[in-house]
């Protein structure tokens, strides 16, 4: 059996740096959730740094939800410096699909550099592989097509782990797909869990080079915590407290418990 | 009788996409207070896709509060796009009178593009309307000043709907004026909590044309819910938790009971 | 013996305007945290109005956590009308000792104004003195060294107050140390605790001449909440919740009772 929480405990024993050059939405929130799970966040965008903080960092976050030409130039830069040192880069092509310009740069950002894993929802994966999906602002609200299918075949093209959330995760590298069945509905009821899961996401593949256990990892993990969190819950407010106060003390009878995945 | 729930109603099963040019202090709680209500929030701003983001949303919310000249161009550009495809933009004159050069901008901004729903708390409202009034960072100070007047001169000479928030509401196209009593201290006490009404604002507006109702909606139902959590708040953060958590289950009866609206 | 909760009383009396050029990380939390503590923020970095919002303010917080050649533009310019008005200059130098940029930017803007007090964590201050320490991202990692003596001699040479925030805070002008060791590890288990110290800091140097007395007091007091919030913490959500709950209802017998400082 795979060891979700094998990967959880190299995180937390190990404190990896993790870089974000990300919006500025949900910016606190990836932060914050990165040093919950026993992490180092740093966030910085300056062109002038970039380079160095990411040469410090042991996996670099990029998220595009709030780009602008400046940010995106320092996500360039960044890239290069973490595919020279060979820590993993993560996207989240946040709101792919809702413009033209983001989906430029979504393609710009992944021909100029290396990035090791691609997240987002299934209309943003969809996108970015080029397939008619219909993206409304960052909510995913694709469904019916065969979202597997065009997960394996971006993967496959760019050489890359994707990552595909929806009511089902998707994780492929075009080979083996695991299908991460936790989660709740809950966590499309406040905004940012999607950032925070990609976060979560660089957190585990800094420690972890099988990049599909360290995406499948932390999605267990993070994912986990919510169905915690759900069953007290109030609202919004009081499930997103729960989510962030479950995540210290999460442990491995737990995530062995319950997680479900399964292999396609 | 005014159907304020009616408005709520049609928010949840229309789910408008709102989007916002908003300031980096509450970007964050703008976002979730629109999805706690049920509509679609996406926040962007870079010139290269403003245009495009707006010709896809359902209404548009501009916030000053930390704006920068390359913000304003984007506002700009967006909301002429809002105004060709004809749908509603809120300006939050967020910090006006505090300094010339944000004066300047909400001058600009009302000039060079129709703006729907103009709004702020009473010394904002004074200030863009070319009164006296004392504007102390964010905080409303100005309580002397017939605010009810000035809210129907400027909404007159603007041809828009004026809201002024304060101890009671005043909303005003310039003949209609209803004056919402509702709300609580303690929306005082936490950051934000004009800025998210703005944003509440944007997703009424986006689904009732007759905007009067709408913001008057917006503020009644925003503010009933910090009725509901200042009830068992134990001081500022538990009030913000209990205010989101009211929202999702915001049902009828309850904005019936406690509506507390007048004609002026 | 020293009267900390006196300066309290002050800030919730005069209620000063806290003029911040932050970060976008914890930009929220730093407004939030002192509306909470009773005084009034306001963030402002465009170019265009720094000095007209330091010209209004009764202080200047400044925070290089996510810096850009732009923003530091602005903190001179904010400085400069700071130090001609007589407000207190606070500098959180978030980050020192990261990159080569940070470390640029922290002397320059020490350089050209006056920066009345500089705050960071153990690791950062070492770094602004010159002397070899660890920074890991934005946590502190530097124990080893003679804090005291760095903390010092960096307030000597600049003619300021240096706060070195760790286990124990150490407060000085180079003549007068007092040594703060409220808080809780809690505190290091969220972003932004950091941040938030700093801005409670210059609310209270707004109201309090006697830097090292004004430092001192925002720590003692936010420090206080921050043990009362690990009472009935659940986990770092719920933490962070109770200390912000705790803030408006501090009363004199609570920190006559709590406070633990002591004279080096």
């Amino acid at each position: 059996m795979l060891n979700f929480y094998g990967v959880l405990e190299k995180v937390r024993s190990r404190s990896p740096l993790v870089h974000h050059i990300t919006n500025w939405v949900t910016i606190y929130d990836c932060a914050n959730v990165v040093k919950a799970f026993g992490a180092s966040p740093v966030m910085a965008h300056a062109g002038e740094e970039v380079s160095d903080m990411s040469g410090l960092a042991d996996s670099l976050v990029l998220n595009i939800g709030t780009l602008t030409s400046e940010v995106v130039a320092s996500m360039k830069k960044a890239s290069k410096t973490a595919n020279k040192k060979g820590i993993p880069v993560v996207l989240d092509v946040c709101g792919a699909g809702a413009t033209p310009f983001r989906n430029r740069i979504c393609a710009k950002l992944m021909k100029e550099a290396v990035i090791d894993i691609v997240k987002g929802n299934y209309s943003e994966i969809a996108s970015v592989a080029g397939t008619k999906a219909k993206t409304k602002g960052v909510d995913s609200t694709d469904t019916g097509s065969d979202m597997i299918k065009i997960s394996r075949g971006l993967a496959a093209a760019k050489k890359c782990v994707v990552v595909a959330t929806g009511k089902e995760d998707i994780i492929t590298d075009g080979r083996t797909t695991l299908i991460v069945k936790n989660g709740h509905p809950m966590m499309s009821k406040i905004v940012g869990t999607g950032c925070m899961a990609a976060s979560v996401i660089g957190a585990f593949a800094a420690v972890e080079g099988d990049r599909v256990l360290a995406a499948a990892s932390a999605l267990v993990c993070f994912e986990i915590t919510a169905e915690i969190a759900a069953i007290k819950a109030k609202g919004p407010a009081s499930f997103k407290e729960g989510l962030f106060d479950a995540i210290p003390g999460l442990d491995k009878r737990t995530v062995e418990k319950m997680a479900k995945v399964s292999t396609k």
